[in-house]
């Protein structure tokens, strides 16, 4: 039957149910009001319910053991809520007629199965959670109805605890709760709460840096109003009892009964007096307790001269204490009380022990406590439970980033995590039987919205969106944009889908002038045009935005981030050309520093237009500093500059080719040939730049010199204009810049290789443009049929020929994707993910451990390649930056060449420590995403194949980069496009 | 007697003397046209000539042996010729009255004799030498009455032949000539020679590059003109048989007669052809006639597979065969003919030969040819006659350069060269015999002017400017500006001193932004100091001689090589300014950035004038590039980038210390001590400079922590303004920028040094900007009185510091005059050259090859220093680039620390090639103009002692620096301030 909601529909809840189901049903008649334009108030029914008392077109909502009203509902066999009972947190929904009257029954198995059911009513309505929190508003109806052909059964969700973490909430979050609410209390924390449950999240970390969440309600008005929600309240992972990380310097001293020092050693008995009270002060809420303890400020607990006997027991003896003070605070609850212990960073040592010390990893002193792990701060697994520990009594835990405070660098800005790197990586959790608590570090919620609604979303139903992952940013965009056309919506998710990749595979603060190379695989260009389509695709849709009710949505979860980060991007790419040219002494720098000035003058107008944003709502939310940063923060962080060039008097041109950091202005003295490589490719084409550095224009001519005529230029003369002596906005394709295509003329090649009895062979272009002379030589090969049509192939500078200082761009990239068969393993098998990562795709052994180490027994996927000349290769495994996720793994692949013997190539070595900022390796690894092992193989005329092996649990194969082993490996953020595929 | 001129005086010369003392009896005419207003042609006596003939007030001039109107006066003992007779190009000047007729007797012992004469009267009328080359014009007069008490008896030149060379005369005198004169022609070198023959020359290299004397005249015209003239023409080193470098690829080809290949081997009969032909056609005029042969393009001869002995056999045939064809072509006169032979970089080897092959030198086919020794290109002696040599039969010739065209950098724009090392390194040719050719390589002539001036008149009186060179700017200024007073020649004067010694320690060319340092001894801001001083004196005194007849020549000679090279000086600066500042992200940098705009369109205005001034009549003659060579040509030069900081919006400073690198922006978690060392030294000063970065203005305050009462602080709180959003001309000193200087109190230093039980202590400074806190600790030593008060003092940085990365500016310089006393040698002294060179002065041997190797022998000078503590200590004496000057010579002086046992230092060995660009030493040397050598002692506290004894011939001591001997010695071009004298 259907069942229509209008203005007029009332919810009804029984005075004797939780406190918490009347405060939701308030806010979804709110919603009700959104849509309908007017709502009538939540009815609260007092005493015995009958069926005299329902009312046509009402909603009863109740929770199935608190509300006398739903169980009369069951009793009354007008509803069954045996597929709802003895459940956690779910919900079913039944339309029915009784007395002649229409009503829907809300029944939750909980109280927050119950608020559930009640937002599941405002999801039905078009509202979404981020009503509140992003400005979403919900199309405008005269009424909804909903067709119910049986009663709507929720499903249990995936992981028992789902949140996120407030942190890092200076300078935004904090400035903007200050100034709209007077500090972290419970009127920010009502939204907080609000925006958690309908996202069907229950657990919480509040902010920490400069607040105490279970005194600034003002007192304990937040926790009292979370528990009222069915909010379950944690403190992070290095706040044991339900203390808060400034509170013990707001209460110690001298003179203080918790005493002055932040050590059980030295001060027990302060300590046990400060935990006590805490547990008391919190004990009437729901609550998750760390246990344990480090040191003030993220810092070791014990000095180093201490042996990890001393911290295992230190900790043991902590725990011990705490476990005893919530017995005698809980009494007879003491079981029931959930506890967590976090096995973060300094703590791993002592939890796992070491070869003389079993570590507390088998201790029952953590029996029925959750054992927290942690990524590596940068969203990628560090250890996860071998098999063998994951019968652990309590279970075990997940703490996630989405945002960062510390090193190699913090990023608190926009998003930066993407989606399926997300599932894939959580997905490794899960799969190692990490299901008892997600918790993800979300910074100043905003503006996060997008990935942080994923993240609960994959803890509410892990298994939908641990393979739907890719349809994800339409399934969002649909939900925030209710009244957008199907192409609108569309046109947002792939905005979405683009920025936040962009973001993930170099966080926006970590891009500097250099990241991306000007020079090699048009990787500046190619970078720029995918800013400048972001951007330009941004725009538009926020033009067809405007005016609309989305309008201010659009803006804060689509428009801000993409079009701000494709503006940073593009302001570091201006930099990068702006530098490049300019130490040519290329007056084209200047229109890339004017380029600079515009972007750094839109970054300001678009944090200004957010806080301005709905009348100020959120002013002081986009204060993070995200350009230029120099060190972990962004103290002395550095704007681009911008250099500017003065145009000659004199002839003076600046000639280059693709791929090669080379030039020449084509002096008398100072000439030199330029080699161009892109013919060696088959199908290449390759390009001369020429920049007229002159005040006066100049006309340049174009030729091929003798037995040459097999190289085709695109233009063989023309004009260049004069360089402009003022910076007038015009970038690198002013009038004072050509560029020629070159390309080989298959047949003349042909026949001028046979003349040379040679595969390969030069030719020498001049250009002369005024006085200067420039001379270019290009290498090219009469590719065999069999290298043309080849899968991939391996471009190689011909032996004869030196390559540039800088190393030459010639290389094969081959996408993990790019396999020509899989072959699964005996417990496992290759799992493909794509899109992923810092590429197009990647592969992982799945489950993450699935399989054992003998390769006979592991998944292999086999790539072929051909190669123009037989020699010494590199062969660079290219993998996902995660892992090791076991103990004593190393990031291996099992590899075999020619279907030879198989060997294995680690990416780590013992002294890899993920998420150490003393560790480069790890630092690199997380600031350019990705791994890398390389060998060398001798390798074949014509075709060649490589099988990877699945070897160590958790390995993200992205890429196999193949070149000939000399010389320097260009400097590139990417390396070479992929495949050269034809 | 009184002789009085005016513009009735008629000169008188005989129709059977040289013709070309009639045409320079015109040129002298036309001076007294510009003195007098008017002025009466010469007359030409024909006939016999008698009392009858005399005329009042007329002026007789010609050659003793060539005019009988000149005997007659001797034959009627009206004048005594006998202290001329029988001299080289020496007159008298006699007045006397005859017959009641007051007249004045010109009389030459030769032609050139007698022109020197008759130009003397233009001398002493006022005339200068470059009345027409650089618009010099006399102060007009009625009449100019000479005090006659005896006659005036030239001297006899110094060197027999003295001329300079037009060379590498593209862009700047080609351009010029071409415009004015239509090519090389004689209409061009009419005033070239006239210029010459004022400055006391007889002998000229003429353009090469692109044009032949002896063709172009048209025809022989210019070579005809010189003869009438008495110009012996040259032809350059590497031009033989009065061919021109041009002349062989006119007329070479394969039916050519003279064959088509530049080898005597190969071509020996269309060479000796090609030469008998150049010696016919040239044998009717005074020549000096270059023998021998080198590769076209000053290429090596032979190929690189010959010997030495083949090589010297091909020369010594080479030379036979062209001294055959003289004695062919000239017959008897040919034992007059002067030949030249030129000892220039190749051919050396071949000249000194080898261990087993007799060179050239000792050949008696050389025998009566001038063997042309040169300098390094750079205005440095390379090898000088050995005292075996010098009874070379022929004599020596050294080739000098004002201007050079090659590497390790070309040098062409305004002059470059200090004219104490003209005197102090011609002196070493001279004091090595060389006498009998000295040829400069004058470039464009223009705007040489005054170092060419210098060279010539330095070649004909040696006796005078080698000892008078300090006072030769105001000789030479006096000479070009009659009409000013003593002040303003002064004026003029000191400019002239001032910008071509800047000039000289860098040429102007090789001036990058890196080279002055803007970190270490003030070195940036001393420099801009200096070049701002020049320019505002040669701007003021420009603006004097506004609308004077001296404008012209003020704005040639003074003002625009002055200004224009104090300019470019000033652009580098600001770039080395821009550059430190942008990369710290200081928005001061701006004002820098803008500076050098406004640099760059001054150097442009600056030969724009040059072009416009006298009508027109300079068009083209300043066209060499100067600006940023990366080469030894001015291809790829680089204009300075001019870089702009974007000012910051959050709270920003940059604190740094003098001497010191190192900064910080007081971060929380990138804040660094900073180190300053400044009251290390006695009576030392330091500067904390504070930048605010951030637009918003912020207030500052500084403290002295505990226990560090003793530093003063020049302030200690203040405001800075915000940065300005844009460049707004303002620099370094801008509102947002305060320097607080530190210094100490000497008696509350003692006392905390007391109080530590020290001579050196630290206390700390913090100075807070905003929220930013930075912290300066500040290293003193409390100076004992023999501190103090030593004559020079060693600071050192106590051993419980560190040094900033870069090094520490600690060091002591001792100028080479800060002897305390010579002892003189057994056959020579030191001589003290001050003003000299690169730093204050200099000492060396004298004369240049005095003394023997014993050092008892040799002059030394002894220089004491105070030291603060014993340990180990790095000396280094930094000598003049010159040298070495004779062969296995190595630059050494003789050392005795403390008057112990000495040791010899060399600066130079075996793989040292003065003048060859494939020796990176001489490259370095010439461009930081000094040679170093190094080495450590063991000094004692208080008092030590250093005596250097003069050792290898040629070398100039400049500068001893001293240092303990830890860490780098920081970059800086001049190295630390003089002595620290107090």
């Amino acid at each position: 039957m259907n069942f229509t909601l209008n203005k007029n529909t009332r919810i009804c809840v029984d005075a004797t149910d939780y406190p918490g189901i009347a405060r939701v049903a308030g806010k979804v008649t709110g919603d009700f009001e959104l849509v309908f334009g007017s709502s009538e108030k939540p009815e609260r029914h007092s005493g015995s319910f009958s069926e005299a008392d329902l009312q046509d077109g009402w909603v009863y909502a109740g929770c199935i053991d608190h509300s006398d009203m739903i169980r009369f509902f069951g009793k009354a066999g007008l509803a069954d809520f045996s597929a709802v009972r003895g459940k956690r947190e779910v919900y079913s929904l039944t339309a029915l007629e009784a007395d002649g009257k229409k009503i829907l029954v809300i029944a939750g198995s909980d109280k927050r199965g119950t608020i559930y059911g009640l937002f599941r009513i405002s999801e039905l309505l078009g509202v979404s959670p981020w009503v509140w929190f992003a400005d979403v508003l919900p199309a405008k109806k005269d009424d909804v109805t909903i067709p119910f052909r049986e009663p709507v059964i929720s499903k249990e969700p995936s992981v028992k605890y789902r949140g996120f973490f407030i942190n890092d909430e200076w300078p935004s979050f904090g400035t903007w709760t200050n100034k709209h609410f007077g500090g972290f209390n419970a009127d920010v924390y009502d939204h907080v709460f609000e925006l958690l449950l309908r996202m069907h999240g229950n657990y919480l970390w509040p902010a920490m840096w400069s607040s105490c969440f279970s005194e600034d309600g003002p007192g304990t008005a937040s926790a009292e109003l979370a528990d009222e929600y069915g909010v379950v309240m944690g403190t992070s992972h290095h706040e044991p009892c339900m203390r808060h990380g400034e509170e013990f310097s707001h209460v110690k001293g001298v003179d203080s009964p918790y005493g002055n020092d932040w050590n059980f050693s030295r001060n027990r008995e302060g300590l046990i007096r400060f935990w006590r009270d805490g547990l008391k002060r919190n004990a009437p809420f729901e609550n998750i307790v760390t246990v344990g303890m480090r040191g003030e400020a993220d810092s070791e607990m014990l000095g180093r001269e201490c042996t990890t006997l001393d911290n295992i027991n230190y900790l043991k003896d902590v725990i011990t204490t705490q476990n005893d003070l919530i017995w005698e605070v809980y009494g007879d609850r003491s079981f029931k009380v959930e506890k967590v212990f976090a096995v973060y960073k300094e703590v791993e040592n002592f939890y796992y022990g070491d070869e003389e010390n079993e570590g507390l990893r088998t201790w029952e002193g953590l029996d029925g406590t959750i054992i927290l792990l942690s990524d590596d701060n940068h969203g990628n697994m560090r250890l996860l439970p071998p098999a063998v520990d994951r019968n652990h009594k309590g279970g075990f835990g997940m703490y996630y980033h989405l945002d960062y405070h510390g090193g190699p660098v913090s990023y608190e800005w926009v998003n930066s995590t993407y989606i399926p790197r997300i599932a894939e990586q959580m997905g490794q959790a899960r799969e190692c039987g990490v299901s008892d608590l997600w918790i993800v570090n979300v910074g100043d919620i905003k503006p996060l919205e997008y990935p942080l609604n994923f993240f609960m979303d994959l803890a509410y139903d892990y298994e939908k969106w641990s393979e739907d992952y890719a349809s994800y940013p339409g399934y969002f965009a649909a939900k925030q944009f209710p009244e957008a056309d199907k192409e609108t919506v569309s046109a947002a998710a792939s905005i979405l889908e683009d920025y936040s990749r962009l973001n993930s595979v170099r966080r926006p603060e970590t891009i500097g002038p250099d990241v991306f190379s000007p020079v090699y695989y048009k990787e500046n260009e190619s970078m720029l045009k995918k800013a400048e389509d972001i951007a330009d695709r941004a725009e538009k849709l926020y033009q067809r935005f405007r005016g609309t009710a989305s309008e201010d949505a659009f803006f804060q979860l689509v428009y801000f981030p993409a079009k701000a980060s494709a503006n940073l991007l593009k302001m570091m790419l201006f930099a990068g050309k702006n530098n490049l040219l300019a130490s040519r002494g290329c007056p084209s720098a200047n229109g890339y520093a004017d380029g600079i000035k515009a972007c750094l003058e839109e970054d300001a107008r678009l944090c200004d237009c957010y806080h301005k944003s709905r009348d100020g709502k959120w002013d002081g939310m986009m204060l993070s500093e995200h350009i230029g940063f120099m060190n972990w923060n962004e103290e002395e962080h550095m704007l681009p500059q911008r250099t500017y060039v003065t145009p000659y008097s004199n002839d003076r041109v600046c000639v280059s080719v693709t791929g090669n950091p080379e030039y020449t202005m084509g002096g008398d003295w100072t000439r030199k040939d330029i080699l161009m490589t892109d013919l060696l490719i088959p199908g290449g084409v390759g390009e001369i730049r020429l920049e007229n550095c002159c005040v006066s224009g100049c006309s340049w001519k174009a030729e091929t010199e003798e037995n040459a005529d097999w190289i085709q230029l695109s233009g063989m003369e023309g004009c260049l204009e004069g360089a402009a002596k003022d910076a007038n906005g015009s970038k690198d394709m002013g009038r004072n810049v050509a560029v020629i295509a070159v390309s080989a003329d298959k047949d003349l090649l042909h026949q001028a290789c046979m003349a040379a009895e040679s595969e390969n062979i030069t030719g020498t272009v001049t250009v002369r443009c005024g006085r200067c002379l420039a001379r270019i030589v290009v290498a090219a090969r009469d590719h065999s049929e069999e290298e043309r049509s080849a899968k991939h192939y391996v471009p190689v500078l011909p032996g004869n020929l030196k390559a540039p200082r800088g190393g030459t761009a010639l290389a094969c990239a081959i996408e993990a994707a790019e396999y020509d068969e899989i072959t699964p393993g005996r417990d496992c098998n290759f799992k493909v993910y794509d899109p992923y990562g810092k590429y197009h795709s990647g592969i992982r052994t799945y489950p993450a451990d699935g399989g054992n180490k003998n390769p006979s027994d592991m998944p292999s996927a086999l790539y072929t390649f051909c190669l123009p000349e037989e020699g010494t290769y590199e062969v660079t495994l290219i993998q996902a930056p995660g892992g090791p996720v076991l103990k004593d793994t190393y990031c291996r692949f099992g590899v075999s060449v020619n279907e030879g013997e198989i060997f294995a190539t680690a990416a780590v070595d013992d002294t890899y420590k993920a998420g150490e900022n003393s560790c480069r390796q790890w630092c690199h690894s997380v600031l350019v995403h990705e791994k890398r092992s390389a060998f060398t193989i001798q390798g074949k005329k014509g075709k060649n194949t490589i099988r990877i092996y699945g070897f160590d649990p958790g390995v993200v194969l992205m890429r196999i980069l193949i070149r000939k082993a000399e010389g320097e490996n260009p400097a590139s953020f990417f390396g070479p496009l992929p495949s050269f595929v034809v």
